[in-house]
């Protein structure tokens, strides 16, 4: 598999289904990873924010993983969010989830505490020397507290075991600009992590897209991602803006907090019977 | 011991002395401990955020916390800060941390997401009820990314196994609203997590404070502690502004940033021959 | 003139030139005028944030006004901004700028306190009624202290001399879901205030856009606005694409402030001979 | 009068009283004067945020000041809040309002756009340049949109015409340190903005406070301060929780908002017949 492929596309953000005493339910796992891969997602991106990852204990995460690793067999890339405190901490997480198969992490920057652009480098190359499997930087300022200095980019970018950037710092312009000054001339892949921009990803010239509206719609966000590929601008635009009035509508029908995207998820996919419950991480509602 | 008391007076957040490769380093926090009991400080807080337990793999706070239980022997309380994403990753480092033989556990809010007043209050009855030792409450937004509602205060100041809330929210006018508010008639004990303002905690009505300038001026900040705690406020607010002028002076020989207590408290305890090394967990400078 | 057509296109912020003395320098506004509008520019928005229109007195702005609205001579729509802390502050403005022959106001919310959803449409629907030139809404955070709720948007945009909204929140994706919320059917226009994105204001379906750097490239930026207009997608983001690598190296030699633009612009103008003097308002520098 | 003891004591933050279209109601002014004067307030002062001076025509504020003035006779100081965008803006509310007696101004750093340090030096030293009164400092970020850099006080507190810095921040730690820092050897005075926290501003060393309150119980915020600067910490203290009990009681029968101070105290006043009606600036409700 090119590596670089690995960031191309529709990625969807999957959730991680839970059962009734807040456990990963395996065999809706099964049955939720099929359901994507024939809904034509390009690659599982695991254990992140959507999937509810940081909240899990680790052990529960070594389990689902190994699940969706070995019963996607190959059909599709899978990787994962990886998001600690320290260097330390997410070492430990490395070594726990490797051997699972998965094909890429994604890292936050630390949270709890603030980073200054040194310590940041030094924490992304630590891990990229470290794992053996590839890397990409993860830029969520919700989540890890701060905004990713752009020097991270620029130091981290051709290092042989770093793939790419996903953005869902909801900055678009921002990520233009990183598209435009960093993106064109190496195997660093960018991805944008908002189900209502798939269109202006590709058009910024960015390689794929992570939109956990892909669990409630994966056609639609994939022929959005085909047409933009293909340069139907016109086209695409008029499926997203249809994808982001059914949002709008299902969306409007859920309380507005941090967590809706992986809630609603939840409930829809319990009522297309694909997982058993719409549990979510205790103490979290 | 009255468990209240456990939060009365000098609470030293205690720094982690960790050796060149960032390992718990024992016989530092043998010599720690008793610099500080020496000193005068009336309990041990040990793995908050001055102390970098967040930080830390698990494995090692628990050496670390058994190592200064052992060693205190009962001279003062040890409590220890708690901080995790969700309820079933904190209920692991409760169960994880309790043999110990700690006195009480003091935890923020989940971090990573944000959570709203139902789900703080039912974060920390769930820890409440299953914690075999005392809850504090702590509210540290920096850190936990929100401010503690204070329904949580109202719900909780009343459990049997909540003893108090540490607030570092550095919102002074707050702190005071919610001593006179909640602090007259209960159990419940406040806390002030900072070094400059030690003689207001008191002067509000608190229980004490948790300066981590006791690691510099032990003696001091008892002496402030016991004239405020006497009524002598003109000489305790002479002894706090000797003490802030100190500790203006000593920091300005060092960069600002969010960790920069810790790692001047470790510094100057080098130069005190009192711990061996001012590593501080990576990837943080 | 059609009204609608105000906001169509390339609505230029116009600086304000001012002399050594910080007056406003009269003769290098016509100067100015004549060079913006030869540039192919389609609107004239003078007195707004670039234009340092809240800075300088009002008699200032009187004398500006209508020097540039005789100078253009119909040739092009003239808009303001204006801006004040209350309605009658505002209606004070109104009364003393709209002699001067201008086409439309722009105006954020009021500054200096904030105002809740009520007193927003209140403060928009008096300044309606009451002006005898229509109304654009402008949602200026950065300056304003606050976003402009949407429910403004609902309760005004059918209001007679209410033409469209000017969108300078950098919210991106918040604007995309304004044009697809509302608007589709009415004589309400979006535009979007900044440089970098002129393609995809057009894209998301607005009318136009607001890019200070048509002071510095006009042609460039008339031709993505018209191949977005003509939905030639690629050739207008590789323009757009042009356009953004041109700014970054030009701001790259100044200092980066909430004033840039303004500064940059006057810079390069008199570089070009357009105006005499780089001055800003003072105590700006 | 000793220009250092206009900032001494109390100085209370009046509340501009308007008639039912809006106007400054110059009779209920008079009445308002004579009722703080005869509750024991030090200094009146007029047209800051509690007085909605930003928010009124100028013409209205000359006409308020004025009255407040000639009534006063001299009884105690009468200083001005002034705020503006800019250099030349502030110089013309300064000319007209310097006419009508007042004793100083009091000046927040130019609102709408950002300042850096040296251009809040720059603003701050032309004012008191030019100003025939003396000029206070004034921090309030919640209404400039930025803190006061440190800087600036360095900077002008030795300035003939420059008597001291009025602290809205809610930052007590910061304001403490500022107290402790420049507050020892000069004839530059400190205040603290808060009703809440009267007894902490004399404990700390500063000169006077300016709460709001006083309206509403001028007898007891006199005699927390008196009790302040006669050292009787344990009575003021006690006294000062007897205000923060009423004015917590009170405040929660209002909405909460920026403007609370303002509404609550007109609707007090105004059962109080100390004015005839509780109409604020339009559009605020």
């Amino acid at each position: 598999m090119n590596e670089k492929s690995i960031l191309d596309g529709i990625i969807i953000p999957v959730i991680t289904p839970l059962d009734e005493k807040g456990n990963v339910d395996l065999e809706s796992a099964k049955k939720l990873t099929d359901y994507l891969i024939e809904g034509g997602v390009h690659t599982l991106f695991i254990l992140g924010t959507t999937g509810e990852g940081p909240l899990l204990p680790l052990d529960e995460q070594v389990k689902f993983a190994r699940t969706v690793v070995e019963h996607t067999d190959g059909r599709v890339p899978v990787i994962a969010g990886i998001s600690e405190t320290s260097t330390a901490r997410i070492l430990n997480v490395v070594e726990k989830l490797t051997p699972t198969g998965l094909d890429a992490f994604v890292s936050t920057l630390p949270y709890y505490d603030k980073t200054n652009v040194e310590e940041q480098i030094r924490f992304f190359e630590i891990l990229a020397d470290k794992s053996e499997i590839p890397i990409s930087i993860y830029d969520n300022p919700y989540k890890a507290g701060q905004v990713l200095d752009d020097k991270v980019i620029v130091e981290l970018k051709d290092h042989d075991n770093v793939i790419g950037l996903k953005d869902s710092s909801s900055n678009i312009r921002k990520f233009r600009e990183r598209v435009e000054e960093f993106g064109s001339d190496s195997n660093f892949a960018f991805v944008l992590g908002h189900s209502d921009v798939i269109d202006l990803s590709i058009y910024f010239g960015a390689a794929g897209v992570v939109p956990s509206d892909a669990h409630l719609y994966p056609e639609l966000c994939v022929s959005i991602y085909d047409n933009a590929a293909a340069g139907n601008w016109d086209k695409a635009g008029e499926l997203q803006r249809e994808l982001n009035a059914k949002r709008i509508e299902l969306y409007s029908k859920f309380p507005k907090n941090s967590r809706a995207n992986n809630k609603v998820c939840k409930k829809v996919l319990v009522e297309k019977n694909i997982i058993d419950s719409d549990v979510v991480v205790d103490p979290y509602f």
